[in-house]
């Protein structure tokens, strides 16, 4: 069997569910609180961080083990460019999304308004929460930018840099907090990524007393 | 020409530093200040971090697109094993250095008394400087305990995972920060690592206006 364990709120578990789609792997999900792991969680990925990926009864755990375990057992299907210099550039790009999105952005918005609420019931810190939509602004122009010069983000080709960027982006659209209108080309390049079949199980995904944005899973937002 | 861009404070232009010299790579180092990006570091690389790796007026930015990028073009003497589970376990850890470690003992420790001395010259917030030493022991016990059981931390060989650790535990025992006689195998451990030929520029790194611990460079502490 093969199972991922995963939370719908975290980024790096929606990075894994898209790149398993995109490998055509049939898997099942198995939920765990990214906030409180428990013991079996932390049995599996003492780091007690999502996701775990477990096949044949071996565990891979964590996003970057993950992802490149995935892309060396499954080569079909290649999210990484062929041509070494372009690896890089799309590992940078998910380096940008994994690290500095996450922490400047991602954190800042989707830890106060879900999972405060969730750990606390507790409403958000609004100087946090306002810095995190102002750092997405300046995300938002860079991926516009890059949107603007490329097809896919680090390239003519959809590659994991893609699936980096929309596994974040996906959760803050879904609480309604991007102003897609203000970048034109990161739109087109984010509507091209949800109309990916890949992209359909996470479109249907809901969080528990959270109502998705309207546009959340409309192709045409 | 091989340039690379970093700082000696910063634990991931070590690990790329120690890579470099385990694959006998000759390389000529510049600095740029992590805590203020210039505009020439900005142009190499736009989220501003350290370290850069120049080659033939190519560019590879960042901490996960250096490491790999590396491994795949200078495959002798490779830092990765072969076996693919072997490979997802040794960058399990990297994540675990990189992420975890990172942002529970190496920024509270060494943010605090390092980059905001040059910053703002202000004295370390205490409560802040506890917690990082107090997660400190935590991540010794679980290094303790992976030497006790592996002869290095990722397996029976020499591996990047090594390298992730002390990158940035030789900054922090440079501040002798490290209560090594707690955790006599984590001690063995990091003895073998010191005596390596490529940790050997490492050991002799200064921090400016900050002496070493006296062990710092010493192979027998």
């Amino acid at each position: 069997m093969v199972l991922l364990v995963h939370h719908p709120v975290s980024p790096f578990s929606r990075k894994i569910r898209m790149i398993l789609a995109e490998k055509k792997m049939l898997f099942v999900l198995r939920e765990e609180l990214p906030w409180e792991p428990s013991d079996e969680l932390l049995k599996l990925n003492p780091a007690g961080t999502l996701p775990v990926f477990v096949y044949d009864g071996k565990v891979v755990a964590g996003n970057y083990a993950i992802t490149e375990f995935l892309e060396e057992a499954c080569p079909d299907n290649p999210l990484f460019p062929k041509e070494i210099q372009a690896r890089a550039e799309t590992r940078r790009l998910c380096e940008w999304f994994d690290d500095k999105f996450y922490s400047e952005v991602f954190r800042n918005i989707v830890s106060e308004k879900i999972y405060k609420r969730f750990i606390s019931n507790n409403s958000p810190n609004s100087k946090i929460l306002k810095l995190g939509l102002s750092n997405l602004s300046f995300h938002l122009e860079y991926i516009d930018w890059l949107a603007e010069r490329r097809k896919y983000l680090a390239g003519d080709d959809f590659s994991i840099a893609d699936i980096a960027a929309a596994s974040q982006l996906s959760i803050i659209d879904y609480l309604g907090d991007i102003p897609w209108d203000g970048y034109k080309n990161a739109k087109i390049w984010y509507s091209k990524i949800k109309s990916r079949p890949s992209f359909k199980d996470i479109l249907n995904d809901t969080i528990k007393g959270i109502l998705p944005a309207k546009h959340y899973a409309n192709l045409d937002f």
